[in-house]
């Protein structure tokens, strides 16, 4: 049309209901972009969006505008299929840590653009950091060339990708808009869609530990990411699970990288590995290399069994500057002064750890952030967790605490007395996988 | 409570559909004051608000906090009743020029605080200004010393009157939450109560001149102020009249003053009159000068006849360092360069005369502004405009177009052409005042 966007008139038209177009959104991602819209402005649409929501093709185009608001990498010169993952965040979720080398090692290259960890649920990048040297920001032409020698690399997110995601995620955190599904899909995947990727794998998560409560919720989250994504042109299934209790054995960076490292040599505890194995299942599957769960199932596992895997891990901790000895050796990665053991106070049965408690006494640890600016430390957590369903006798231990201070290791053991409920009557652990959507 | 209230917790109570209670509506204003809510927080709860709505009592309460987030005139010392009226905006909506003369003139002191003029229709304060030497920033106490002293002040918003609403309104314009009747409400209350008065008249207009297209939504908004401003101890009353038509024969800064003086000599246009009256009447009725309306009319009647109403014009324009010469000789006012008349191209009767297109013309003279940092030209504009119902004859003038710039002129008289129709039937004069509401 050639005439001017007003903000003001952009946000009204949503603010009125309407279906915004291509040049109204267009508009909305170039002004949070180059700062040609006010904050003020942004924030106003935001708010419009999350009450008068956005139609999936709104949707697409939202999330086509953000991917392009930066750099888009172009892996094309890389012949292997390229898949990626992305989990909504849960409790003890370290699955793109091992998962990650598990498919990499299955002749699928893994181009992963990570977060860092913020609340309750960690980051997979504060993971990293853990191993001593590990780099995650490396440049868009290391990140490439890394792709395409060993097939894995795993970064952050850098200000040349998706840079109208990185504004407007940070006011959506300030203004109440974040949990509004349109907003995260076109973050989500935009964020994703930028790493040049050619099919993508999302974990889509609900319950306590989740960021979503409700199935009904990540259900609907998960198909809008998977139609908008296949708008986009990139095949895409969405894995619903189930985020009531930690996944696997431990909370806390280093300690959760030892625990994927366990689980690259088959040790991984059987919820975790459920995980692993649905999500690592679809990213052979979409790309052609394998026909159907069973056959990936053979696939994934083998990598583990003949070593294949832990090696590209420990090959991508070395070209990402890492101490790989870690794989062999975990003493290597930072060590808490303190570890307790937390006894039970009672005889009987597992009937419930709750996933955000336990997070709370991680957070309070300090395993995570409260706000984006705050420092982790790698070394706290928790490990040795029990599972629901298991027997434990008066005093057994019920985990070991790993923390730097005295008093903050007092309080996460009152946490952790609250979260892990000991019961008369045997409960069966509950299954994870709630359907595959895409 | 003693806890902080987050920003993003009261927005997210908001987005969600709850009332605000009285210590989260406080930080919201404390906020806006004090700066210490950033403006993209602020934005995100007016289109909250805006799309969500608030109660009568949140409304009050968010009034209450707006007119306190300043200093709030004392005038206790000053004996008279006080009384102040507010038009929500029209074409040719010149009352408060004379109105508050003549109201003055009968006992009644009124300390009025005015705006400029923002998109298609005019501000007092930029009328005023158009007398010569005429200043309209006066400190808090030499204002209570005029009012105290002449009975009538007209001044503009100071930096210490109600500072959260030029905080909230100067974000509203941009952020599309104009129209958002406990917006509005907060708004006009907050600045017109920190006058310092005891009853308050409002003018709200609908119709296509006015600022509420709709009289359904305009009764809404003449309800929700009075309701509002009697619940903060206020009487107040609504006059809900209507703006399709300019009212009376000019629009423009300094033409609209010599209309203005007209009206307090006697030779006011009908309509013009009826408004300033409806009015003026309630002026005197609410402090109890006068018992009904035609005992109101009585007074103000006598107040134009016996030039007192004139002379307390002249004292207010002298007090306020106004030539007071131009209440006897208007040619003291700025004069355009360029005059013209405006010739009928047909005969008949004028059947509508469409004030948002007379307004238009006005402001592409150069008499408003389409941007708050724009100048207004005090001397161009349109004067002795035909009203619906009279008849013209071919050739005769439609109107006198006042203007500055050749091409300015030639595209005024093209959208006046427009605006005012000729048809072949008479059509009689609609009456404008609807409802007396409160």
């Amino acid at each position: 049309m050639g005439t001017v966007l007003f903000p003001q008139h952009v946000i009204a038209r949503k603010r009125d209901g309407f279906e915004l177009g291509r040049a109204e959104i267009q508009a909305f991602v170039t002004g949070a972009t180059d700062g040609s819209w006010a904050d003020y402005q942004l924030s106003a649409l935001l708010m419009a969006i999350y009450l008068k929501g956005m139609t999936p093709g709104e949707t697409a185009i939202l999330t086509e505008a953000m991917l392009h608001s930066g750099t888009v990498a172009d892996l094309s010169s890389i012949r292997a299929p390229k898949a990626d993952k992305h989990s909504t965040g849960g409790v003890g979720d370290k699955v793109s840590l091992h998962v990650a080398p598990m498919v990499a090692a299955c002749g699928v290259a893994v181009p992963m653009i990570s977060g860092r960890g913020l609340g309750h649920t960690g980051g997979t990048l504060d993971k990293l950091e853990s191993i001593p040297g590990f780099r995650v920001n490396l440049s868009i032409d290391d990140y490439r060339r890394q792709v395409g020698e060993i097939g894995l690399c795993l970064i952050g997110q850098t200000a040349e990708l998706a840079p109208a995601d990185r504004k407007l995620y940070s006011l959506r955190d300030v203004t109440a808009t974040v949990e509004c599904i349109p907003l995260i899909c076109a973050s989500i995947l935009s964020k994703k869609l930028a790493s040049g990727i050619d099919v993508l794998v999302l974990d889509v998560k609900y319950g306590r530990g989740a960021f979503m409560k409700e199935k009904a919720r990540a259900r609907e989250l998960a198909v809008a990411l998977t139609t908008v994504a296949k708008a986009m042109g990139k095949p895409t299934r969405a894995v619903l699970t189930s985020m009531d209790e930690p996944l696997g054995f431990s909370v806390g960076n280093a300690l959760e990288v030892e625990e994927s490292i366990g689980c690259l040599k088959g040790s991984g505890a059987r919820d975790l590995m459920e995980v692993t194995f649905a999500i690592g299942e679809q990213m052979l599957i979409l790309p052609g290399v394998a026909k159907d769960r069973a056959e990936a199932r053979g696939i994934l596992e083998r990598s583990i069994s003949s070593g294949a895997a832990l090696q590209k891990f420990r090959d991508m901790v070395t070209a990402q500057g890492g101490d790989a000895r870690v794989a062999d050796d975990p003493s290597l990665l930072p060590q808490a002064t303190l570890i307790m053991e937390m006894p039970s106070d009672r005889a009987g049965f597992v009937v419930d750890v709750d996933a955000l408690g336990v997070a709370l006494a991680g957070l309070h640890l300090g395993a995570g952030r409260a706000k984006a600016e705050d420092p982790v430390d790698h070394a706290v957590g928790i490990d040795r967790l029990v599972k629901t369903g298991e027997a434990v006798r008066l005093g057994e231990p019920l985990c070991r605490i790993h923390a730097n201070d005295e008093r903050k290791l007092e309080e996460a053991s009152r946490l952790l007395g609250k979260a892990i409920v000991i019961g008369d009557a045997k409960r069966a652990p509950a299954g994870l996988i709630d359907e595959i959507i895409g």
